[in-house]
């Protein structure tokens, strides 16, 4: 039994999102920071089901800006509802809105909520994976699929890719040291003009190397 | 907020243990079977905190036997409270009992609790970490110290270190294939010639690696 006394850490949880900076040196010998993040447990939502969610119309609110540009958590949470009701509240969403609403939970968040088999995936690429039921204030949308375990992946831009002489869908290697030290070695690597050096990882990722203990990480093909 | 459905989840969370067997080639060419094994939250007990929690002479009841023989999870089960009276009930205790007692959580567990700082530690060398407090169906337990991480590591008799070539205190590294597939820099190795050959992971290890999605495993120096 876990009790309510748990709940504030919970919500603290959701909203936790880590950034640590490292000076990266890659192979031509010139230093960039490369700063990796834990993603909590989180949601992408449409401008079909905010309207189910939060009202015909309505909007997301700006809490506070993400790492990538343009990027930001939203004041709106919703409640998740998995197989046999189990549920969790506060899960927050990012915003802005996408195309379609995406789940993005860590395997522990996924076995709380009674879903064994979560797949990984990258974000977007949500064909034939579970769905859930979601709650907002106003009402209930019942996502047919979409609750992914993102897969670990890197965002750069071209000029940032070049330097790792990496290509869209080729996979890196991220070796975080200190005493839970290992090396994750199938980082995905995502190319955007508009995107910023950094690493995702998800809360179970994060948790398994101490990253809040690290003083060592290293990116490399 | 987490509701109290989840309970049940997490109950079984507490008495999980994932067994993967490996068949392992080493350097000899000879084959052995590794085990990789996923240490959920428990506890070990001393006969002094045994009496105030279960009773004076109260002795553990075998519930299912562990790998390594002679080690069993009892039936009897405490509540741990942390800092700021988060707590998390029915943390099973492992037998038999041993001269300390000591608490073992995955990072995810430690921070539920309010315990942000929790040490990585090989079990037994507990001076100087957190305590917490114990609750027992009979009485209540002050832990001044114990509360731990436990250190991801492997246990072998002398014929596998030998086979393997590692002394007590080396590190060897593991590697998890699969979609979430990452590397264990820093597997302690502990030899002792009652042991059978097997590496004991925590659940934020095993879920980051998705230790149950895995078909490939290699433990190597």
């Amino acid at each position: 039994m876990v009790s309510a006394a748990i709940d504030r850490s919970m919500v603290e949880q959701i909203v936790r999102q880590v950034a640590l900076e490292y000076l990266h040196r890659n192979q031509n010998g010139k230093s960039s920071v490369l700063t990796v993040q834990t993603s909590s447990r989180h949601m992408h939502v449409c401008r079909e089901d905010m309207d189910v969610l939060f009202g015909p119309g309505s909007e997301l609110t700006f809490d506070r800006p993400l790492f990538q540009e343009g990027n930001f958590a939203a004041k709106e949470t919703v409640t998740i509802v998995g197989p046999r009701n189990r549920l969790i509240s506060n899960l927050r969403i990012l915003g802005p809105m996408r195309k379609q609403s995406q789940v993005e939970l860590a395997f522990t968040d996924a076995i709380m909520l009674g879903i064994h088999d979560i797949p990984i995936r990258l974000s977007g690429d949500i064909a034939g994976t579970p769905g859930a039921i979601l709650i907002g204030p106003k009402g209930v949308v019942e996502l047919k699929q979409g609750v992914i375990r993102a897969a670990i992946h890197v965002h750069m831009n071209p000029a940032e890719a070049a330097h790792f002489n990496v290509s869209p869908g080729d996979r890196m290697k991220l070796r975080i040291g200190g005493p839970s030290g290992l090396t994750f070695n199938n980082v995905h690597v995502r190319i955007d003009p508009a995107s910023r050096l950094n690493v995702h990882m998800d809360t179970d990722e994060a948790n398994a190397c101490g990253l809040h203990l690290t003083k060592e990480i290293e990116l490399f093909k």
